[in-house]
């Protein structure tokens, strides 16, 4: 990596993504490339009362010290009513200017403003919210023009925790999903009687996996409280082997998620294998999403890296806090 | 009660309902009726190694020092590979003959023969299996000529930990589903971020039920995992007080639950509205229940009382166990 005093690569931005777990600081050049990184355990429900302005310190505080003017973004869970500074959610649709005018400033104790990027709120009965992903998908857009142009919008996928769906359109987050995949899947492994017959085992079983998705894709329509129950009766009736039974289950659930956001797309005449589709996540996960989806007809599901980053860049370019450069700026 | 040695209520039959986590025993007169009960908390999963004889003396030893020569019936989870004696499962469709013919017998300390009913499987790729339901479904079908009468055959629901639908036809069990909604619920309350937000109350609120199932029914076609978000959300935006989350995420998963059977009898050109149904189960459930069904168009889901009892004495008399009464020997 080169150095940040490199004077082709000098530091324009530090960039944050602040969630509940952990933070990750950027140290990013005026182009958006990254100079530097760091990464620290300090997310924002192990903090100390007072503790933001310290784990910003330990995290950015060398960057500062050297260019005290560098200007600072955030986004995440550190926007929240239990972070730093709350930024209230905008609402859908939301593009990146509206984002822009929903950050707000938090004044640090070694002298930084940092910008903290809002949510996105869908409002409603059937409310959804996220923080973070916006910014992850806004840079998404900034990195794959196709995404942007596509006539009847794109979906893009964040497989994880709370699983996001959003439908995006001509640069706007039109709507979106969460599916509480990952943590329902926790809760069942390690809190029902499904667990109990389940081995451990250090390699992922894909047959295993697959047969998951297979069974939610084929013969979930009594729904998943019904399915989730033969992770057991496969297992009692010698079919599944307890070292394989996690995977199933795992399959059974992400199959359950592309099953219900197919079910969403029926009801606009349109469906998995039909639509532009991406991918943002850590790769291994985003793999497992891969092959499900191609079960339901998607093949061509592209996982997009550094979405983080480039969202924070951009988002920054287009608030004003570095200069706009020629990659970004063309967008807007 | 009437005492056992009365000479019109002769002691008949010692029938143990005996599951993972309590045993009930009933002491039967000759035409069915209960002339005395006890309830032990010795469930199979709490006994010591070689706990099944001590917990049977202190259940029914003074009935049967009264009366030695009193046949004795057991259904439930005893019947299992962790229960006193494995009771192999008998597949589907299952009539009351085949579960006789699978009887085993153990041997008690006490002098005993303890006859132990077997469970049911549905075999295949999707198994299914249940231990103890079996005996409840023909205390139902005995109870209510009705039920075996019906031309498109009837269903029965017990709600619980892990419930189960039957569809039974001519005195046959012809296959279940078993919906692990109770456990989930449980799991995702005490293990999961919905949790978080929400604050015990005593009083269940209907409502906010109410509005759990309506949700699943209206709007859960992207399924569980997508609408169990909405209690958080909901919460998030004003919408759902902590004291309401618990019912409505209730009455979320037995929403998804009917919806899930009401599309297996979509499939079959059916509907919950017009199905004869029947529930079985404790009283407080089964109202949640029965309220649920009205959103779905069944308006007349009777709950069956002293299902267990009912059915031990049914299956005993078909066994021989006892001199078969008129109110049972009519319909075998």
């Amino acid at each position: 990596m080169t150095g940040a005093n490199s004077p082709h690569h000098a530091a324009a931005l530090v960039a944050l993504d602040w969630g509940t777990t952990a933070l990750r600081a950027y140290l990013l050049g005026a182009d958006g490339a990254v100079l530097d990184s760091q990464a620290s355990p300090a997310g924002i429900m192990k903090l100390p009362a007072g503790g933001f302005d310290q784990a910003f310190d330990e995290t950015c505080g060398a960057w500062l010290k050297r260019d005290p003017a560098l200007p600072v973004i955030a986004a995440g869970m550190v926007g929240s009513a239990q972070g730093w500074m709350e930024a209230p959610y905008i609402e859908t649709p939301a593009d990146a200017s509206a984002l822009v005018n929903g950050i707000v400033k938090v004044k640090a104790a070694n002298g930084s403003t940092v910008h903290i990027v809002p949510g996105v709120l869908q409002a409603g009965t059937m409310p959804n919210v996220m923080r973070g992903e916006e910014t992850q998908i806004f840079g998404a857009l900034a990195s794959d023009a196709a995404l942007d142009n596509e006539p009847h919008g794109a979906l893009i996928g964040l497989p994880g925790t709370h699983a996001k769906w959003a439908f995006v359109f001509k640069g706007r987050i039109e709507r979106f999903y969460t599916f509480m995949t990952g943590e329902t899947f926790g809760a069942l492994r390690d809190h029902t009687i499904l667990g109990r017959t389940m081995r451990a085992t250090e390699r992922p079983d894909s047959d295993a996996f697959m047969r998951g998705v297979d069974t939610a894709k084929d013969a979930g329509h009594a729904g998943m409280l019904a399915t989730i129950f033969s992770t057991r009766t496969l297992g009692l009736t010698g079919q599944l082997a307890p070292e394989q039974q996690s995977d199933y289950l795992s399959g059974l659930l992400i199959g359950h998620e592309l099953r219900g956001l197919n079910e969403v797309l029926a009801r606009e005449q349109s469906n998995l294998a039909g639509k532009t589709l991406r991918l943002i996540g850590n790769d291994a996960l985003c793999e497992r999403y891969r092959v499900a989806l191609a079960r339901f007809g998607c093949n061509d599901a592209k996982t997009v890296g550094e979405a983080t980053e480039h969202g924070l860049y951009r988002i920054a370019a287009q608030a004003g806090l570095v200069k706009a450069a020629v990659r970004a700026s063309s967008k807007e």
